[in-house]
């Protein structure tokens, strides 16, 4: 492959601009804190995209030399344009990486490759969140002891609506007598997901040194193996592996395209 | 729960009524020999609806009284409107049943509730499709001895763009050297859904004595166990488990919604 | 069906013999009182069966008769014998249910049919436990609210070495810091297998109302939907589906039964 | 990690001596041209073990350095000795590869790693095999087109007895008309654990470029990417993440292992 995994963190850059304790937290955004934590683990190409960008910061040339993607957002789920999602899963599906961060569980792109609601229940009173690993050998917990701990978190709680994760590396314990699947892998074509749930914005999260190791392991673990652009092409029957003829009746000609 | 499961089978309705060669196969719809094929196993109350009716004839109303969907569509996915696709998929995820029948697999709904393409290789050949149990105990499979033929089928062959299926059901085998998962198992939030692949409309396949008695089975396999209407509740800091008291800024108010 | 679900309670029956807490709470064995919790739930025909009896109570005849076996043992797993390991293992992968009950999920035919050494970490502490749904809707979890809580428990924490359940629907949270995967779900050929971790023995928590919700809904969930008696069958060249001729050397003859 | 993956190909050495045809057509051993498939293709470091060797060539210190384990078994799956079966499970379980390779789907390894009986139909009539893949972006198949042919093979058919593979690589074709799940892949513990089927040993399929080509691919697949050694350890009291402090009776004194 290439020498450099090159990762873009996608930032929604709302609340960093809006409210006067996010802004203060991050005042260069969310978004540029979570690609300090990467940039300084590995030689990792990392760059930036938020929402208010042309495109979103997410053209397709850019996507096209993305291996992996992470994605925050919370207000303005609803401001992400259908075309740039379609165009994120389909590199998705074809083997780019996809974390989804904290908030992010609510974001079109999460529920459109989970295909569930991706609910949960939630609280923000800066409650103690402790995160076991499920998993010690794990690439995505490598650096991680038995848990580790966030002071102030905003609980998400079950039921989490998602399908069953095909590996579970996180679960989380809250203060306030909670637990959650915080840390949860799928695979959705050649591509593998991660969703990770420490993050709120209230609060100094992606400062956090295993918040920041988790994300660059899950980074790394995501990174394209393979690529598949699929289609759905007619094969002719003159082309079959097997010798056959056409018998009976048909809609399609000869290497005509289908129904979409 | 209820006495008779509720049945619902749609159908798109568009070749039989502008296709000569599926008119003649199936005069009335193919919706109605698949609903008479599941009349004539189970005391189920079976009904049909169509794309041409209002809502498609799936109101509110209705799919809330459906155990079980069969899904049969062809050449107008795109004109099933985004609402009722929200809507079944709302169903399916609080736990009503879900057949996605042949070409059904390029349907919106089945995509949405997938996150992948669901694309296929295909050629219409009228070759002979060999249809294999994979699991000769699966209440699917029941009636069904080691395999069953189509003696003219459409081919569907891999790569077949879905998430693995929890269960594989059934594997097909082509004159012409392809295979593929034909019956396949997921579950999605409450709802049971499955894929087969069988049914190609310019043959007479729904009249096929072992095709009706795997949809009877599947229909049967999918009835609801339970039902969850998710939403996404703030659990306020005084309602917590174990008591706790609110810590740190915060961006939402007490018995508040949250962003959506 | 049958009308009456057949289920045996199996239980190791040592700490009731030996230990005097054990003795005072369960005068009558933990077996009994998991059979009185599912007797006083529904009409189903609920046995016992013990490590002291011949066969440990199991043999092919009554196992042969049992829809849905429950498990618990803790003191004496060695002791199972691993003939009656086989017999129990056969009849789960044929369609027989199985419930493995807290400390059971160090029992032979626990880790015997999840390939892994399901080994977790545990303090006995007496602490609070606290069940969370992760998906209300969910046959298992019917007439549980939320969560419920086991006052006294014994802790088993992450790590839990298990395949990935299929489904989850139980997470815990401890007072002393840990959680837990405490409700699974998978399937091993056409047996379902529910692991349920609360039921340490100096507690007495299978006279719980919820507890015992959970183990007759798992009961029921876990009923054989199917049943298949496998082998690994030649098929002779002339009974293929396809018209062949033998081309090639054979290390087997026909109608051989192969290597084992 | 290290810079060459080590990779231990095992055979069972027993066809290969004793009988003409496998004789002639693999003089070292299959286990030998098996791993010179594997040294034409990368710089990897391969040795072979058979089971006639001390401890079937697998002593502890040599797993320990044993990044991928490859297992092809036949006749004498039953002289494999239990204690190697239950060393190869745990440093699988620690996170060696393992890939199983055709009539090992019935070697004690694999049938421990599954939990089902791993049962299939089979034939051996020389006839033609078209290997699918399912996932043109699997690293698995990478090189490989749309198929791959193999003129000469045992049929190994559905219903094959193996718990739902988390990702399908292949599906064969057979010229007698059966279908087969032909490449799967699962994870146990940390392990990867690839079943590939084409292989009988009267035919000389690992001389095939293709089948060389899925096997090294499977191989780095396989690699080892963590670490786990369990072990169910007690976390007294006064250690636990939240303050806490014992309630109730206890079996278990303070630092104690625990029963097994």
């Amino acid at each position: 492959m290439k020498d450099k995994l090159r990762v873009v963190v996608w930032g929604e850059n709302v609340h960093e601009r809006e409210n006067e304790v996010v802004a203060a937290l991050y005042p260069r955004g969310m978004h540029e804190v979570i690609a300090d934590g990467l940039r300084e683990r590995e030689a990792m190409e990392v760059s930036t995209a938020t929402l208010q960008e042309p495109e979103h910061g997410l053209s397709v040339e850019r996507l096209e030399r993305t291996d992996v993607l992470t994605w925050w957002g919370h207000a303005a789920h609803g401001a992400v344009s259908d075309e740039i999602v379609d165009r994120v899963q389909k590199r998705v599906l074809e083997g780019m990486g996809l974390l989804v961060l904290h908030s992010g569980h609510y974001s079109k792109i999460f529920k459109r490759l989970m295909g569930t609601t991706c609910s949960l229940t939630w609280r923000e009173a800066g409650e103690k969140e402790r995160v076991w690993v499920c998993n010690p050998g794990h690439p995505i917990a490598a650096g991680i002891d038995r848990y580790f701990e966030v002071e102030q978190s905003e609980m998400y709680g079950e039921p989490f609506a998602i399908p069953a994760p095909e590996e579970q590396v996180f679960l989380s314990w809250y203060e306030g007598g909670e637990v959650f699947r915080s840390g949860c892998c799928w695979r959705r074509g050649n591509g593998k997901i991660f969703y990770f749930s420490p993050g709120h914005e209230t609060y100094p999260i992606y400062y956090d040194e295993s918040v920041r190791t988790v994300i660059a392991n899950a980074v790394r673990w995501a990174k394209p193996e393979g690529r598949w652009i699929d289609s759905c092409p007619q094969v002719p029957a003159d082309q079959a592996a097997e010798r056959i003829s056409v018998k009976g009746p048909r809609l399609h000609q000869e290497g005509e395209e289908g129904f979409r």
